[in-house]
């Protein structure tokens, strides 16, 4: 299904690409390549989407708006770099990830890189305001990722773990995307609380729609390798919420295999996980969500983005990739 | 030997001190816990010293110095930490490295949090400059890094290629020390020139002795394995000019011990180096950059402050630690 934002934001989603690409170039050759093996990589770019919708929602006309957007998705895809180091993942986005193309110093050095291309963007933006949530957001992130670390210890992660894992991980880039973008277009108060909540609650959704692909998606739709989470030890809320609804037995079993990274058919785990009835019970937690981001844009006045931000919300319960 | 800004600047030094600490606490203890580790195992905070110095040097009485010295010198340590990666080195300071202590993950993660506390304190200051200064000196430090990361590969590394790199890695954030300091106390164009050639020369003097230390330092005194960089398979300024001036019996012994890592008696590389007149030649260029500090410091008026400047200049050549 095409997504309308790609009809009516077309020529911003152009000038994204290209600020992205002459962003990182650099004369350091090395640093170069490797950034464009990550960037050209075809990632969804949903985080530049909703900064650009969300800044033309609210009439912004200037001329910061693919400056800010670029930022956005440099800190991301740098934030993914640094990750495969800790996953140590073989592919990203369905090609080799870094380290494994060259090693993990590249890994390092190059997200760092990438780090610095995201800040010259912002420092060069004329808004303070911005500046200081995507150090706040930054910040956050990172916390995210050492919080996920400390509780990488044999233990089942509880259900508040988890979405204080993805709220830094996930839905506070999100958050950012959409307020730094409201800062541009001068919103006020109400707006501003508004877009926070809306994306919040998008990135959340984003992510557990992310989490049940990773036992449910089609490899080839997604790029990305079916149960390459649950391979990583990563506990995510399908197998949380399926845990206490199946036997002892199989508990053992799944726990056994993720803890130990044991030899195990994959397909029979999804298929345990599936006659507990979790996936019911996540797409409805996912629902709600999506509820929440209807109500917190129903105050914006029509507009083509206003319905593309909304489409985007559509589409990620149906996604498929 | 005591040195002069010790006492002149002892307030600051404790406010620095405490804006290290508080800024690194975090409601995610681990990484707390790890920075710590870092912050607190003494080093010699150069870059602070420097840029609280020239701030007062110039007369600045605001409230914003310690906040932007404690950014500069968390970016620099969170370089540190990720360099630690790359290195694979065992210590740091003296103490264990964090990826011994921890491992890789740790080390990555926990810089990218240093990172993001640096850039919070930076965006809190009022003054867009220096975040524009600031973050284009961590992209040419990046850059730096990844430069160095491309010239590993069993190659005798020129005077050049040394120079460019130690100018990214380590004289351009002496810099940013100095002029984002500059820009604080609103100093005027001139002042702006001579305070970046001043810290330019004293970055590169600094790392030149740096390096002479690792062939001919104490490890009692300087808390850091001797021949450290070397076994990292490094090249250093004091090799680069030793090399042509050594039988090749030697130059094959040293080249093949530093690209395969072979065993060797690292006294006896010491003192081939030291047959060659080499340090002696280090020596001299480490002079022409000390009399280019002490010549850009001459327009601004005698103070304490420059007094004490000068002093460090002055130590850096004689210092043993």
């Amino acid at each position: 299904m095409e997504l309308l934002y790609r009809k009516i934001i077309q020529k911003e989603l152009q000038q994204l690409e290209d600020k992205l690409s002459s962003s990182i170039s650099s004369d350091i050759n090395l640093a170069t390549e490797v950034t464009q093996h990550v960037v050209n990589s075809g990632g969804k770019r949903i985080r530049p989407v909703i900064c650009i919708l969300v800044a033309k929602m609210l009439n912004y006309k200037g001329s910061e708006l693919i400056k800010l957007a670029s930022s956005i998705e440099l800190l991301h895809t740098a934030t993914l770099i640094h990750d495969d180091v800790v996953d140590q993942s073989s592919t990203r986005r369905g090609k080799e990830s870094i380290h494994t193309k060259w090693d993990n110093s590249h890994s390092v050095l190059v997200g760092d890189f990438v780090y610095s291309k995201a800040f010259q963007l912002m420092a060069s933006l004329d808004n303070q305001e911005i500046i200081r949530i995507l150090a706040d957001s930054t910040n956050r992130i990172s916390e995210g990722e050492v919080l996920q670390l400390s509780l990488k210890k044999r233990k089942v992660l509880s259900k508040e773990d988890y979405f204080e894992i993805i709220d830094r991980k996930t839905a506070e880039l999100f958050k950012a995307s959409a307020i730094t973008a409201g800062s541009l277009a001068s919103c006020n108060e109400n707006e501003f609380i508004a877009l926070t909540n809306f994306a919040i609650a998008l990135g959340n959704n984003f992510q557990i729609k992310d989490d049940l692909l990773d036992y449910f998606g089609d490899e080839e739709l997604t790029g990305k390798k079916i149960g390459k989470d649950f391979e990583e030890g990563k506990f995510t809320l399908p197998l949380i919420i399926a845990l206490p609804l199946m036997s002892e037995e199989h508990k053992f079993m799944i726990l056994e295999t993720l803890f130990d990274n044991k030899e195990s058919d994959f397909k029979e785990i999804v298929k345990i996980i599936k006659d507990t009835g979790a996936v019911k019970k996540v797409e409805e937690i996912c629902n709600q969500f999506s509820e929440t981001c209807f109500k917190e844009l129903e105050s914006f006045p029509e507009s083509d983005y206003k319905r593309a931000l909304l489409d985007i919300v559509k589409n990620i319960n149906t996604r498929v990739s």
